[in-house]
């Protein structure tokens, strides 16, 4: 059976917020009445608002991203679940300081529909909107003119990154907008689950895997993947991670990456250092140089076993808004 | 079956130090010959070295430590075993900038032995030593002289950043064993496990435990703890863990702490969360002052589900040490 620190799971959420957020007080704040993260000293006005959300269950995404150099504000959604269009619009009008607002979203319809809502009645206000959908998951990169597209994972990191580092520097709106697609367009990661998870206060796994199978392609909300394999050494498993994504990003000699090796959840540091360690020598081998890396648990699924492998296409540009200063809960440089 | 990204179990250890120093180069790189992790740039000539070592298993302890601010450099041993007094010898000649250098020790038998022979070693040649060992696990408080004392845990932490910190501002190596000294004993922690951690490569668990149990006062090392109690909500585990810390320090209305709430592996950051909401709120209703907080993964049993709350008595002069700048892997401020 699957334990796990629950209260009421249904409050696990707000509960945790309050935990966080008095945790980090000196970086962020919880807004109760409008039920989102802000950073805890607003940014200047003129800068450009950066709002993120989705639904719960992927700590530290996105409240932990949110202070200087990254977000203004995150939307936190039930587990799994889409934020309300009322919170979207709450912390859209809190972090709008007159230069307008860019919302950053992982590709899925209700975060769409909810973000495009809230944007609607933000607009006839007059607060400038644009959106950047990040899209990078390519287990789901189908040629289906029904299919919602790829969905959204670890490349969101990315963009939250770069994009607070251009809008600190005072990129416009329509730059940073631009920023951002071009960052996801060139971003594309696969995930593998050792082990399904269990929804806080549940003891049952969302799927259920035999002792020596993997689940490959899998998303971040427990969904089954596209593919059971068998299981396999770190190094076999790191290279069914980083060889189609490098393929799909048509990586060759003399480019350059930033690589994310993300733990989804109960996969320990050890783990994913290995993990990590042969996804660079496969680059290497490629001509592909590592530029940047991040190793740990970004962007979790809850208490999944696995990792989920990001590459991220960077140029000179990008290289310096990587390294530009950042300062929240999760991520500090 | 547990199933973990590892390719040969006896070498993980080396693999994710490869993984780990090529991730943060810019921060710190590993010594292959002497087996050591160091700072990428040696600290100025004057300072007092700070090392610490221990087994490995703990990720990102001590190796994520390493940086400005806090260590010179870490001596991993294999999983759960001390590093060797040739690790030891060659990490602290490395450190040494003629100011001596500062062993912080976890009270562990095998560590201590290890390092009081490169300790000896390297004072024949000179070389200025102290020693701090954290004795923090309240679970080992045994009023019994055959007793190798209380484990070491996750105050390390905290000795680590305090002293690093006095130590970046030119503390002598006098002062620093006394900070040292002085934190570690204003320390102490609870640990509980929620399941059993499984060693790299190996499906069979270090203890067994049904499905309504849960296994109180563990260490850092798969060994059972003192007690097998039910499994609660996270509220009421959450008490069991700070009532007898907070009990232990004798803290009372007015004091101030720093609180670290430690996933041992893979309990996700949304549950730490919910742990470190309830431990302070009991604080506050002692009269604590939660003064500083983290929470997260910082010194992990494998991948044991479960946390420990440790409690660091502060005051001005160590809450200035805290929010001294630091730069590491783990840890950046």
């Amino acid at each position: 059976m699957r334990r796990q620190f629950v209260n009421d799971p249904h409050d696990v959420v707000r509960e945790a917020l309050e935990g966080f957020a008095r945790a980090n007080a000196h970086l962020v704040r919880w807004d109760r009445e409008g039920n989102f993260v802000a950073r805890a000293q607003p940014a200047a006005a003129g800068k450009v608002g950066l709002l993120a959300g989705g639904g719960s269950g992927h700590e530290p995404l996105h409240g932990g991203f949110v202070g200087i150099g990254m977000l203004d504000a995150a939307v936190p959604g039930a587990i799994f679940s889409s934020p309300t269009a009322a919170q979207f619009e709450a912390a859209t009008r809190a972090v709008d300081g007159g230069a307008g607002v860019l919302h950053i979203l992982k590709n899925y319809t209700g975060d769409k529909l909810n973000a495009g809502i809230a944007a609607e009645i933000a607009a006839e206000d007059g607060i400038a909107i644009e959106r950047v959908l990040v899209d990078d998951d390519l287990a789901t990169d189908f040629e289906d003119d029904r299919s919602p597209g790829r969905r959204g994972t670890a490349a969101v990191i990315a963009v939250e990154k770069l994009c607070g580092a251009a809008a600190e520097r005072g990129a416009s709106l329509a730059d940073l907008a631009a920023l951002g697609r071009r960052v996801a367009e060139g971003s594309r990661s696969l995930a593998l689950a050792l082990s399904p998870l269990a929804h806080p206060g549940e003891s049952r796994p969302s799927f259920e895997l035999g002792d020596d199978e993997i689940e490959f392609g899998v998303g971040i909300h427990g969904e089954r993947g596209i593919d059971r394999r068998p299981f396999a050494p770190a190094d076999e498993l790191a290279r069914q991670l980083v060889e189609p994504v490098a393929d799909a990003l048509e990586l060759g000699e003399g480019d350059q990456v930033a690589v994310i090796v993300n733990g989804l959840g109960a996969t320990t540091n050890l783990e994913l250092q290995v993990v990590f360690a042969e996804v660079a020598r496969r680059l290497d081998a490629r001509g592909v140089q590592t530029a940047r890396a991040l190793v740990g648990p970004y962007l979790t699924a809850l208490d999944m076993a696995g990792c989920s492998v990001t590459l991220v296409r960077m140029d000179a540009e990008t290289l310096a808004l990587w390294d530009a200063p950042v300062r929240t809960p999760a991520l500090t440089w």
